[in-house]
Parts: structure tokens; C-alpha cells; sequence
């Protein structure tokens, strides 16, 4: 069976584990102060170009985006996303859960535009009944989003700008940071990102690590912020587990570097599909590839290889997707090209 | 530096550290449909002499509490505890942030007594105005408690009686429950907790896991737990993580095994105390070991061991914690008794 | 200045306000529990044709709405609505507050369909990642709807039917209610709503009443409804308040009789605009009246007239609302019309 | 039957009631926008000596603590009360719905000490471990308490003080603040309160208002507070029916007149019981008199008063409270006395 499924389907890359196994018998004391946390949180900063970052390790995706969203929120508001946001579909309600609605702006291939969000905010400071609706508190954008795309460096700074004039915190999702960091199309960096958002999350999920994601907040934290993470239960006691992770992640490039084979299986597997004619459902430059499908033709792969249902498209027709990862081996993307 | 902090400063035992590399490139299903999750299910399941058990892998202990009271109670609910109940101080709210009060019972040594509980109900529901407070909906008990100590068996029938007559679910926090389990002065098996309980977990960050904690429903899970878990942020992408150090940790009896070590230590450090003239605060069968400090003595001991403050007693003298684990060698034992 | 904001400029109906007087120092039980709450609950039991119903007063809508939804939603169950349903957009995000998701359906002049409920839950159940999303646990209808419009009552029916396949509670808000029941153009009587509804309520506030809305669980009402009340802090201690005003919009039929007012006076105000030229943006059968008006006018007549903003058409033109209600005075119609 | 169960089974005081119907039919503007609200709020600040003073109109006592309190309150905070403080036994937990704790401090005759509360906020701020746990972020007073005694001025501006050190708002819960002020033992005033408080609330409910609390923030409203205000539920579209009632508590001292009927029944009551020889269990200068009856003698009473039980004082002795209100009649008491 060929796994095209997503991008957690291995354990940790090799580097990560090793350091894993070398710290491990080494006694260190809990909930992220130990050394490791610390010097992961030096080159996350060092990085992003961002000397005064505060830095913190948290589990999954899920959880990071209901803690870091909640801390930032107040009671009052709530947070702006694309209707395709990862928020607002898949996290079973971790976000009203803790007390927040969703705003949602209409996406444009998993992203929103400045326009829009200007509009929305100028829309609401004008109805007469703000006061009775809820808040805009903060503008969630994943990247890549949760269909593979990614915003200009252009993109990202006129939405920052349009956060800047309204004084609301710029959120990006990066559960595949990774993957939009290695990808040929994308003018973005991690500086960039530090400069154009409040606050951030560099996953390391789906790229490389066991578990863990590291949210950077480029200016400030919330007060008492380990309090939240405590009271969320997000707050590790072995927190070293995140720390030595992220630690080999930030060491000699090697996020930036494992970002790349999910980037070139991807693109090995986009030419493959487009070379034998099947169509492509939505460009993407990262490492999610959404395929149109007959429904025969699903069937047969389905014997042979694992991938994602997105949607119906019609009634031959199927969106699926296949996604590469780090882990990925090129032998595995030409198997599944022969099967085209 | 010699550690007696915690039970938490080193990583993985041996044989949980080694599972995690050799399964580490499978390709496995996320979420805790892998096999090495379903393997750990059924090994727990067959430990606790319970086959019908639901099982869940959630990643630490403060959530783990969270998720599973929340996800029990109703609306109009509390749980009950011991005021010295971990839930009740030391997780930054976590409960309450659910939405729900914790009722809190005097404690004796870290424990709750089926007479104090089965007065609190009988006057609850005697109450004319109980409409007007928070229903008592769940019995929150730790074993070993925040003091180390340990409910006999009897002690927990009772209790568990008493949870049957009023129909309420009788949840034990075994975040330290290895070493519970290993400790000689205890009549209490895991078949016995699966008995007396409507629901427990099994501690595995304090007893040879990185990370994670095993939640057995012994009769049902409540409806669509998954969902919950996922709303709650503590759903593993990667759930194999768990799966997988659960499974090691239950193979052979490695759960029950490594306990040993801890109680072995912690005997033979309370001797040492003893030997020495030292004031035990209070007898506790397990790994942690409440010692009366003078204030001098203290601070000598503390330039050379790493060892926990409690409380102050008076003036001159402070009670402090020395905690074994797993990992604790009989050397560093012996080091620190020279110390004293 | 003439009043066409809302539906609540004045005070209580003569008959509401004459029965508080009448029984102000009678000495009664708090909390509901007075004789006027009980001979209420029968006369609404009796007017639904719904011996075996469950009745509870609220003091007002978004409460109302809040604490209905959050007692029948389990944690891991959203709720199914319009788009422009009151819940989505006008109270402040007490329903995500309380820790559930809004899940919207598109709109049709305030509505939503059978069809498109059936498809939304179709395509939930058929995600195969539907685990982790919010599980719809209920349907929020408004009748009249925020744009004044009705549901038939095949309409009624067919939402109800879809509802009971997927065994999810209906529930109709009913804050205009009796402009809905006295409209002409409908077909929905109360009896209606009780025999297609889960859960419904009355609208006290808009209706005659100071405050006040009286629930009406046609089945049962959720355990501890009373508790659930008093947590959201939606206890009246002097729910004399409540049940005196109900008793007295329900005997001699008084609430669907001042229904007629309102829209006796709205027609004869839609009859003017019309013989006037100018354009309704939306039929709608009750007390609410959307015009299109050109800014010109509209600037012209906010100095004779409060009326409501309710959204910009284009350059030139403004979508507002006139209401009336119980209280309306048709020479104050007249002299608006005289106006246009 | 001769009614001393509570201080609520009335409606309105007649100059109460005279307003709402002189004022009924006027066009008024909603949720607290309109005349009589805004006269009653510069009435209140006069009232106060407080002209910063913002404030706000609630329905009802726990709605009014719930949303106050959750207002106020960060995340990471819990408020501190006395174990007997209404918030955390008789409102069904609505403080914790709102996410928070209750951090309780032992309670005499009702009231905490400022000596207690600095010990609290010392030993917390010692703790290495605080940041596991609930930051104490305000202290809720009750005023008169449970048990109708009161805080001199120099215990309320100790406790200020102490509250000021540690920059923690004081809150204080006035229910029954009519019966405090015009108590004669008292020598705390209006202007005492608005000076040692961040935010309190004058009762109506319970002092002549069929319903309604002003809420009173000395220097500053959280941000946004209508929106809050409205999130829970809590704000009347005709907000007026608060405002005026209000307005006319504040007219020509009404609130402090009828405040007095209160106290001089209790007196008298107070006084026939010692006569009698009744033993008095707790010494209470407001409108609830604590007394101890012979099992016997209650059951006898029963029979033609309402009175409310307390608790079970000893086999053949139970505590029962008589409450005296605004309405309270005199001949009333002398029949009681009768009984004695």
C-alpha cells in the first residue's frame, strides 16, 4: 500500500529522534525550562529575525490555535477566518468552545483578501448595532491553507496593514509552515512572517516532529501565558520533549531543509497526474495536491494506495487529495505515477 | 546536583524509548487508529480483568482530567474532591474553565472518606434550595493522592458505594498509579480499580512514558468522546505516540515492574531519614517522601539536591518532598543519605 | 417624532400593566413558583393544545435563545441556522459564549429550507472526517423571521419531518411570535408550532409585556432545566413578574388579539408606500416593513420619523425598516403616509 | 399566613409602581438608552459622591455577579470570597460557567478579614508553583452578608487596602444594601462604598423593584461592557423598565427611607424573640434575624408562618430565618410575636 494520505504518517525524522534518544536519560527540570526549550527558543528567534520574540511549545495543531486565539481574544470578540479555515471546519469547536464566535470572509482558494477584510471591518465599526454583535478581536490566515496555497509576501503585508490600522492581532496558522517555507512559488520568509503578524505557530506536526508546534509571538505574549497553557492542559511536564525537537528542527537549517522533499515529491507527482491527463481541482506550489478523479478510476487506486476524499465534484467526478510530506520517498511517487 | 524534585526529570524508560524507534518510519493512521493503539487497548483492557473497557490515550495528566470531567458531567454538575484534590489546586483552573464548580470535601492525608461523602449528599439533597446550587454529577479521588498516600480496598468500596447508591461516576486520577499499584503496603489491584470506578486513567508521564496517559471508561465512554478529546485540543495527530509507549509499557509487565524501582528508593531514603533523626510529616507508602526540614539543614541540603518546598511548618522548619521514579538509581539514594 | 423604530418603544399593554397592579402586594412565593406562573403555564398548555407541555418565563430573547440552546446541545453539538438568523448575528456571540458553534445554512428572505437541511446533514454524516467537526444537535428557526417573513406550515412541516429523521430538537423563536400567528397571509397556528417544534417560545417583550418570554418544551424539558436557568443567571426571584404578565396575554386571547394591531397598521403603512411608488425590498406579512428609500428622502424623513438603517442598497439607495407593534396608533400611519 | 420567608414576596413599593405606570406609554429608546435610565444613573453617582461612577442596569443578583464578575476577571483569575459568599453556594455555579474560580477564605458570621485575604495573596505570590494555579484577581463582599451582618468602615477600608496593594479590584455584592445603610448599628454609607470599592451593585430586587440592579463601577466599566452586558443575556430591549424604577428608588432618598421599614420590624421581631427567651444564633443588625427553635415549637409555627429553614442545629434544635422587607407590616410582626 502506498500512503499519500497526509503528512503524519511516519514518527519523527532521523535527526529529531536521535537527539530524542541522546537527551534522554539526562534529568531536567519540567514544563519548559529546561535547557532545551531554551536554546530551541534562541534559534527560533534568531530565525525569524525577531531578537524579542517570546517563544513557546505547545502539543497539536488544534490545540495551539484554541489557546494562542482564547489568550488573545478578549470575552467580546472573536476572530476573522476564511470559511475554509482549519478553525472553522475541523477542530470540532475548539474555538467556541472557549467562548468565541468565528467570523467568517468568503475564501478565495483557502485564503482571504485585504479587500474583504477591510470591507467586513468598515462595515461593522459603521452598523449602529455593533455594540449587540460580535467583535472583531483578531484575523486568523493559515499558511499554506488548508488547500495547499499560500500568500504573496505582498499578500500578507496589506492584510497586516489593514490589521495595523484596525489595531487587530494578525494570526497565521502554520501547521505546514514548512512546506509554504520550501516552496519554489513562494517569496515568503520567516522574517516575513514575523514582521507582518502578531503571532505565529511554526508546526512541527507534519513537519518532522514527533508532536509540537512552536508559536512565536513577535511582540509580546499574553500576561501569564504558561497560566493558560496550564489551564487549557496544554502545558507538558516533560516539556523537554518539545524542546529537544524543535531544538534538532532549528539546527543547521533543518526545517527549512525537510521542507524541501515534500516540495519536490509533490511537484514529481503534479507532472505525473498532469502528464497523463487527469486535472488538477486547484493550483497549489506546496505539498497537498488536489486531483480530480473519475470515480472508476478512484476506485481502482483505492486498491493500491492511500489518499484523502475532498469532495464530490459531480457525479463521475471526485476531488482527492494526495500529500507528500518529509518523509516521503521518491520510489513511492513513482510507483504511484505507473499506476496512472 | 542530586534530583529528588519530581518524578518527571528524566525521558523514557529504556524499553518505551526503544519502541518508539523501531516503529518509528511505519506508516500508520492518525488518531489513534493505528495498530499499536489498538495493541495497548487490548493489554490495558486484559490488565485490568475488564474486556468490555473503552480505552483512550490522552497526553497529560491536567488535561486528561479536564477532558474526561467535562465530557462526564452535565451542565448543572460538579465534581466532588478533597480541597487537597490536584484538580482543585494545582491546574490553573482547568475545571472550572470547563464550566464546572469542584466541590470540595475535607481531606485526611490527601483522602476523602465514604462518611464525610455520603454526608455531603444526604444533606445535598436535603437542602430545600439544592435547585439553587451545583449537583454533585461525578467523585474525583487521586490514588496515590497528592500526599503519596493510598485508598485501602475496602476504603475504595466503600467509597464506590456510596457513588452507586446516588448513581454518580467514581473517576480515580492515577497520574503516579504505577507506583500505587507497586507499592507494598497496598491491598488495591488494577482489577480492583476497574471495579470500584466508572472511569480511571493510568498515569504514564510519571511512570516510564514520555508523555501520555491511558483513560479506561470501565463500562461506557461517553458518547462521541473523540469529538470531545478533539474539542478539547488533546487529540494526536501522530496518536501512535501514545499508542506505541503504551503498548511497550504493557508488555511483559513493564508498567508494574518499573513501579518497584521507585518504591525501593523511596524505602530505603525514608530508613536513611529516619536513621538520622529526621521527622517523617507524614507516612506515605509510595515514591514521594515528606520530610520535616530545619530551615538550616535546608538550605545546606539545597546547594547540593534538587528537592521540592511544601509548606512551611514554623518558624524554623520546613516540610519538603523528595520524589523516586522509575529512573531513580539506589547510588544517587545512598549520595543523598550521606548528605544528611 | 413618530416611532416606527422597533416593537418595543412602549411600556406593557393596559391589560398586562392593570393585572400588576392588581396583584403587586399580593405576598407569593419566588422563582416561578406562585399561583400566577402555574395558571399561565395552563393557559399556554391549553392555547398550544399541548396538555403534557413544559413551560418556563425567561426575561428576554437572547437569553432566552442562550440558555434553551446551550440545555439542549450537548458539548460536542452545534447548532443549525439561517445565516440572518438572530443568533448568528445580533447577540453578541452568547450562543458560541456558552461554548457551541453556529452552523449556518444559506438564507432565503430569512429562511432556511427542508432541502438544504436534508443536504447539510447528508453530506455531515457522509464526511468520513465528520468525527471532527461539530455535530448538528439542533435547528433554530425564527417565525416571524428577522425579516419579518412566516414559514407555511408545510413548510414547518417538512423541516420538522427532516428533523425527526436525523432525531434533532426544532426550535422555533418565537420573539414576534404573535405578529406571526396574527397575520393574515399565514397558515400557522399555535398549535402548529407545538405539534412541529421541539422547543418553542412566546415573545412576552415585543408582544405586549414589559419583559418576559415563555418557554415551551413540547416534549420535556431537559433535566434540571430550573438549575440550568439559575446557573445562567436567568432566575427571576420575583417570577411573579413573569407569570402575572403571561396570565394576562393569555386569558380572553388578549396576545393573539394585540397581534391584529400590528398588523392592521403595518398594512395600511405597506399600502402607502406602495400607492407612493416606492419599492419594498421584501414582502413580509407581519410588523416589519423593509422599504427601499432614496437618501434624499430618507434624510428628509429622519427628522419627522425614527425608523431603522438597515443596509445600503447602492449609491443612492437605503433598505429600512419600519415596525409596528400592539401599541401602534393608526394616526400615527396616517401622518407618516402623509409624509411619504 | 403571616409571610417572613424572604425579603421578595412583594411586587414593587407603591412609588415604584406609581412610575411605571405614569411613564408606560411613552416612546422610549431601547436597552438602557433612554431618559429615565440616564436620570437614574446621575441620581445613583450623586447618591454615591461618586460623578465618575458608570452604571449599568441588571435584571437580577446572580446575573448581575456572573457577568460583573466574568468582566472583570481575566482568564487566568479566579475571585476570592468568603466560603458563605452567595456566588459560591447559591447561584448553581454561575461563576464557574463563566470559566472561573471561586477561591474561598474562611468565613466569620459571613464576612472575611482583611488580615485572611493578605495571608491569601502572600502565600499565593510565595508559592514557586503559582503559576499552576488560579491568580487571584478580585475579592466579592457581600454587604449586607448572608447572615445580614455588616463590615464596619474601618474592615471595608482595610480590606480596600489590601486589595489596592495587590491591585485587585473589590467588589461588593449589595442585594440587600437598602437594609445595610439603614441599619442603625452601621456607619457605612453610600459614599463609603463608592469610595473603598472598584465596583459594586445596589439590590432593587430585594429593596422595593419588582427587578433590576445598578451595577456601579467607581472609576472605570470594563470595555465594551454593553456587549458583555448583552452576551450573557442580561440586557433588556426595554431597558426603561430598570431605569425608571431606578430613577424613582433615587427620588427624594426612597432607597434609604424605605430601607428602614426593614430594620425597625427586625428589631421588634428581634426584640419579641429575646422576650420570649428564644435563643438568637448569630447577632445580624439588618433584615434577617437567625433564630434557634425547639424542633417542636417550629413545626407549630409552620403552621401559620412562612419562615425559612436554616440548618439542623442540633437533634432537637433547628436555625430558621425570618426576613423582614420594605413591606414588611408591623401588625404582622406583632401577630408573629403572638405565636412566640
Amino acid at each position: 500500500m502506498l500512503y499519500f494520505e497526509n503528512d503524519y504518517s511516519e514518527g519523527a525524522h532521523e535527526a529529531v529522534l536521535r537527539r530524542l534518544i541522546d537527551t534522554n536519560m539526562e534529568q531536567l527540570p519540567g514544563y519548559g525550562n529546561d535547557r532545551y526549550c531554551e536554546a530551541a527558543r534562541e534559534k527560533i528567534r534568531k530565525a525569524c529575525g525577531c531578537p524579542e520574540a517570546e517563544v513557546y511549545f505547545l502539543v497539536g495543531g488544534t490545540q495551539t490555535n484554541a489557546v494562542v486565539i482564547s489568550a488573545v481574544l478578549k470575552q467580546y470578540e472573536g476572530v476573522i477566518a476564511a470559511s475554509t479555515g482549519h478553525i472553522n471546519g475541523h477542530e470540532a469547536g475548539a474555538v467556541e468552545y472557549s467562548g468565541h464566535k468565528i467570523l467568517t470572509l468568503p475564501q478565495e482558494a483557502g485564503k482571504i483578501t485585504a479587500g474583504a477584510l477591510r470591507e467586513y471591518l468598515e462595515a461593522f465599526y459603521h452598523d449602529r448595532n455593533c455594540e449587540h454583535m460580535v467583535f472583531p478581536g483578531m484575523v486568523y490566515i493559515s499558511h499554506p491553507t488548508e488547500y495547499g496555497t499560500l500568500y504573496s509576501r505582498r499578500e500578507l503585508q496589506e492584510i497586516s496593514e489593514v490589521c495595523g490600522q484596525y489595531e487587530i492581532p494578525l494570526y497565521l496558522d502554520g501547521a505546514r509552515l514548512g512546506y509554504g517555507l520550501a516552496a519554489e512559488a513562494s517569496d515568503v520568509s520567516l522574517e516575513d512572517i514575523a514582521r507582518y503578524t502578531s503571532v505565529f505557530y511554526i508546526g512541527g506536526t507534519k513537519v518532522g516532529a514527533l508532536c509540537g508546534e512552536a508559536v512565536v509571538f513577535t511582540k509580546q505574549a499574553p500576561r501569564h501565558f504558561i497560566t493558560e497553557i496550564k489551564q487549557k492542559g496544554a502545558l507538558l511536564a516533560k516539556g523537554r520533549l518539545l524542546g529537544v525537537q524543535f531544538d534538532a528542527l532549528f539546527t543547521d537549517g533543518l526545517y527549512l531543509k525537510i521542507g524541501k522533499n515534500a516540495i519536490e515529491t509533490a511537484e514529481t507527482l503534479r507532472r505525473a497526474f498532469l502528464d497523463k491527463g487527469y486535472r488538477i481541482f486547484l493550483e497549489s506550489p506546496t505539498n497537498q495536491l488536489f486531483v480530480i478523479l473519475e470515480n472508476e478510476k478512484m476506485k481502482e487506486l483505492k486498491e493500491k494506495v492511500r489518499f484523502c476524499l475532498w469532495e464530490k465534484l459531480d457525479e463521475n467526478h471526485t476531488v482527492v487529495r494526495f500529500a507528500t510530506s518529509w518523509a516521503t520517498k521518491m520510489e513511492d511517487v513513482e510507483q504511484l505515477a505507473a499506476l496512472l
